[in-house]
Order: structure tokens, then C-alpha cells, then sequence
């Protein structure tokens, strides 16, 4: 119950729908309980599903030509997350979409958001205001990591997101920054001493 | 009459707007014949316009610490083009959107978005659209740039984009992949040797 009712909030900072509409729009969800490092799509598979984190942290990460997994996107409480641009196209996705933390989360496959949609075109406001800002934040991590050095990148995201940063591991954390996960190492070696 | 009507074709594209609905949808708008380095919004100010691109090519850029202009995003026919974080916050910007070629362009200013999006319902899933497209866009430039080496970064984009590649300017493709323009200007040279 706790879990719906994170995106009923969610919903009305953007969007008017009262609790009769929404026990309708509800109805398109799955309800995940997914454990640590449980994984939710698949890289090589057809993107077929949104999700929406009502507690814990998700992340999508991709492995490079070397072998190593760098996380693309983090989703925290209220983040929706997938690869959007082959959930639109229901292509196949190169993204592995996993838990970062036991986590709730609510699922919407790609056939069912387009009929929720439809049905409960108040929707489209809140959809459209989430990728607004979605798309702000995307500008503005790729202005972090050209502007700032590797050392200022990570103290500077640490400063605007503390809580955020003690979640999650640190070689996620680096290699979303930009870093190697040893020189992530080696700034907060330096910092704590 | 091209302008807006390169408009209505791309609304069309995702939602369904006649003619006479686009009559009035388009009275939201300025139409600006933009010079080539015109700039159109400046760093330091309230972003307070959104831009369509009918014709040519703008591109947002940032002065680095180091002085060094560096595109953050570029858009071409078709494409929308704001700080879009400050611009949903009503914020300052930390970008300057600037014309690459002289262009065709459509503004609205944020106000006018809003009233807009009230009046006409409809553009709600265009713009959800728009935004879903530009999200998806931004999780795959980031996967290049953390994919590949720098060489890769910039042979991978002209196969994908060779039109676009070849209508801007070097320094301001280098910096929009994260390379530098010198790093640039030596591949460009190896492949055409």
C-alpha cells in the first residue's frame, strides 16, 4: 500500500488525479519486491518495461569493451528508470536495469503504459514534466563532467548529494561519475585523512 | 509559413493536431530569423524561452574553468533546445544557446508554455514524447563517451550522424563528444591520410 501510494504523491506534484482515478491507473502495475542485485531487464533483450522506484535505489549499468560495468543511471525514491530511448522505440535495450538496495518498485510494460496513457490523459502532464526535468538533469551531469577535474567531479556531487552518496557503492558511484573506481579510491583516501 | 509549418508536421508526428487547433497553438509563438553566432539566451540569465529549430542548427555551450566554450547540446531540425532544468525551475542559466548556422527558429517563452499546454491538452503527449526521445538521447551519448576511447568516440558518431558532423564546426563537435579540438584535428587527419 505504502508502495502505490509513492506514486500517488508523486503524481499529484504534477498531475491532478484524486484516489478514484488513481485506484484505476493503479491497476496497470506490478508490484516488484526485488532484493539486492536482483535484475529487473536484461541487456540483449527487448525494452519493454518502465520502472518506478517507491523505496530503494535501482541502477542501469552496461559492460564496456574492457569488461566493466559502468552505471549509466541511478534511480532513487520517486526516479523512474529505463533505457527510454528503447522503451520508445521497444527495441533491445544494452542497459541491465538492477538493485542497488532491496527496493520497491512499480512496473509498467510498454503495451500497458501506451493504454494507461490513453485512458488517463492527465497522465501525459506528469510524464511530461518527470522527462522535463529528466532531460535538465542529463544536461547538467554531462556539464559536471566536463567542466570540473576527476578530484572536483566527486567532491562536488558529494556536496550536493551526501545521502545519496553514502548509498550507493563506490565503484558505481565512479564509474557514473566518469572515474575508474581506484582513483574514486584514492580521492576519498585523501579526503578522510 | 516553412517555419511553423515544420512545426506542425513534427506535432503531428505524435499527437493529432489539425490545422485550425495549429492556427492557434502557433499565435504562442515568436518567429526568429537568426544570424549565424547569434546568440539567443545568455549564461547568467533567468532561462525563461524554449526554442524549436525549423531550419539551420543552435547549440547550447558553458565557459569552462579553464575558459574553454563547450557545447552541452546541439539541435538540429526538429529538435527543442533550452537549459531545460532551469527552464521547468524558472532558474538561472548556466548556458548560452547560440546559432551555428543562420536559422529558422521558434520561441516561446515559459509563461506562454504553460498557458499554452492548459489551452491545448493535446501537446501534453507531444511533448512527453519529445522529452522521452531527448531523455533516451542523453543516456546513449553518456554510454559513448564512457564506451569508447577517444578515437572511437568520434569515428562511431560521423558513421552514426555524417550530415550533422560535417555541418558544425570541429572545435564544437570536439567538445560536445568530451574530446579536446586538438585530439580531434589529429584523428580527422589520420583518416584522411
Amino acid at each position: 500500500m505504502e508502495t502505490q501510494e509513492a506514486l500517488y504523491q508523486h503524481i499529484n506534484r504534477f498531475a491532478k488525479i484524486g484516489h478514484t482515478e488513481f485506484s484505476e491507473i493503479i491497476t496497470y502495475f506490478d508490484v516488484l519486491m526485488v532484493e539486492k542485485k536482483e535484475v529487473l531487464a536484461r541487456s540483449g533483450s527487448k525494452c519493454d518495461q518502465l520502472f518506478f522506484v517507491a523505496k530503494g535505489c535501482l541502477h542501469s549499468y552496461f559492460t564496456d569493451q574492457a569488461g566493466v560495468e559502468k552505471t549509466i543511471k541511478f534511480a532513487i525514491e520517486d526516479w523512474w528508470i529505463t533505457d527510454f530511448l528503447a522503451f520508445h522505440h521497444q527495441r533491445e535495450t544494452e542497459f541491465t536495469t538492477q538493485a542497488v538496495e532491496p527496493s520497491e518498485v512499480l512496473r509498467i510494460s510498454h503495451n500497458s503504459y501506451e493504454q494507461l496513457l490513453n485512458a488517463h490523459p492527465a497522465l501525459e502532464r506528469y510524464f511530461r514534466n518527470v522527462y522535463e526535468v529528466t532531460s535538465g538533469a542529463a544536461l547538467m551531469r554531462m556539464k559536471y563532467i566536463f567542466d570540473y577535474s576527476k578530484e572536483e567531479i566527486f567532491n562536488r556531487f558529494r556536496e550536493q548529494f551526501p545521502e545519496f552518496v553514502n548509498r550507493v557503492p563506490q565503484y558505481m558511484m565512479a564509474t557514473y561519475l566518469g572515474l575508474t573506481p581506484e582513483y574514486l579510491s584514492k580521492i576519498r583516501g585523501k579526503k578522510l585523512s
